[in-house]
């Protein structure tokens, strides 16, 4: 299996630039001055569909010939990537089929139906959903976009840290959360490329450690029963995902529940963006003491920013 | 009393562009899409301090010759200038000296203070806080900088639609929000000099009519007993602000509280971006059908971002 390079995701880059939006990079004076470095944050909660998983369903997507696109794209999601892939397969004109679990959230059903995409529910299991998903697809001959573990998805992924190191110059320091590692991939194999010095850290929460675990032993080891308010960040690393991850990433952390929340307050204060808890999952290291950021720049990948207002977890630890 | 010019918001712009944020202008999609418009978000929620307010008060304490700033600068406010004056001064290494009501939240005292501020607190009347301001003017010799009523502050003001003209080009309609008129008539004055086929329109909250009922019966009507959830329009219209409204303004138009919120909430959810709800106050002008934008390319100045996360209002209105 071939792995990505850096031509790949300029590539990409060229692919979707016409596509996403150009996320700003904001900074909080306040912040740095309390916390005593110099934080760049790259705002893909601005991105469309408010996250920067529309990078890699864009690229994914607009990366098919007119022949493989004509029958559509599938993917199972209850998150950010269905959403994604659903514009972007809307935005090429092409169909795009969603399994979700049938507990999945009003408001993601809603996002998925706004932008086109024909959902199909299953049993709220893994098991439920791939053999779903391998119905969808033999019955309609759509291509199955992977959320992380696909070339292309890493490639767009990879776009994010591009614009914010070409905007804002070298960095001593670049932080994303991971997940199943799309976006940590992605963003490795780009800052190896351009900012070949920086330090490449991902964070996680305790309660989802598999890419903690499998980064230190050395082995990939699944995500079992995991837990945390961070939603996007409970899958299994992928496989792909892992193997550049082993050899581009310097560290991986993790982080308290406490901690997560602590630092997403502080964004929504200070910088007056909203984020989704996993975005704030990089800062909560900062805060936490997990790596020394003292006197450094550092750039920052702000995932996402879709949560639900009605439940906002700012009182859960005070 | 001479009114201000083009000319003068160009000489702020110059006097403060390395001290401001040159801030963000975003847009959504899916609102386009909804609204059947093209909107254009100038997103001064992202300023330093979180306000537009930051323009005003830079221009004003960098106007200062040496000998006139040496003594500092004083106001009264329990808003969005009082941070923003403590800060200005405090860039330039002056000080600053703010009145407040003695039952101003914790969270705005805690911010002129850690902005460098040093408060005086009085009784919470307008005449109390005209009356400590004077004493505290006599005893340092602080020059006092109006919030709005205010030369420089007005040109300061008028920069945000200038960098949203520049940006992104000529606008069918460009849209604040009116307490003071702060921001209302620099952003007249430099609308009508950039962009002069534009509509300007303000919107004010039902609750807070005086600027409406102002411009509509010709001359200046005090605010009476104002009350709107958005906080940072419940001013009386400033003398120099309406003499320029009245001159450069095409409409002023009403909205409910209703509508305020439910504005809000739509930034909130599509922007992914923190507004106070004075700054939802155009964008609840257009859902509540007060003007026609339908196909309009509208550029819409979003004032600020300062809100208090413990006591938000999306269940007010359910």
């Amino acid at each position: 299996m071939k792995l990505p390079e850096f031509a790949d995701i300029e590539q990409a880059h060229e692919r979707i630039r016409s596509y996403v939006h150009h996320t700003p990079v904001l900074s909080s004076s306040t912040m740095n001055r309390i916390l005593n470095c110099e934080l760049h944050f790259k705002c893909e909660n601005l991105q469309k569909v408010g996250a920067f998983k529309f990078r890699g369903a864009c690229n994914a997507v607009f990366s098919l010939s007119d022949e493989e696109a004509a029958k559509g794209v599938c993917t199972h999601s209850s998150g950010n990537h269905a959403a994604a892939l659903a514009l972007a397969a809307s935005i090429r004109g092409i169909p795009s089929y969603i399994v979700m679990p049938n507990n999945a959230p009003t408001i993601k059903k809603q996002a998925v139906e706004g932008y086109g995409g024909q959902i199909t529910f299953c049993e709220p299991t893994l098991e439920a959903r791939e053999t779903t998903l391998a119905r969808i697809a033999m019955e309609t001959g759509a291509i199955e976009i992977h959320p992380y573990n696909n070339f292309n998805v890493i490639c767009g992924q990879g776009t994010a840290v591009k614009e914010l190191i070409e905007e804002k110059g070298l960095f001593d320091v670049i932080m994303c959360p991971i997940g199943g590692g799309g976006l940590l991939s992605g963003t490795s194999i780009a800052t190896r490329a351009l900012n070949p010095k920086a330090l490449i850290i991902a964070a996680e929460p305790e309660g989802a450690d598999d890419a903690y675990r499998s980064f230190h032993e050395k082995k990939l080891i699944p995500s079992i029963n995991p837990k945390t308010i961070a939603d996007g960040l409970l899958t299994s690393v992928g496989e792909l995902n892992f193997r550049i991850i082993q050899r581009k990433t310097d560290e991986i952390v993790t982080v308290s529940e406490r901690g997560i929340v602590r630092a997403m307050r502080m964004i929504w204060e200070r910088m007056k963006i909203i984020v989704e808890p996993s975005s704030a999952v990089p800062l909560a290291a900062i805060l936490e003491n997990k790596l020394d950021v003292r006197g450094k720049k550092v750039g920052i990948i702000l995932s996402g920013g879709n949560v639900d207002l009605e439940k906002l977890p700012f009182h859960e630890f005070v």
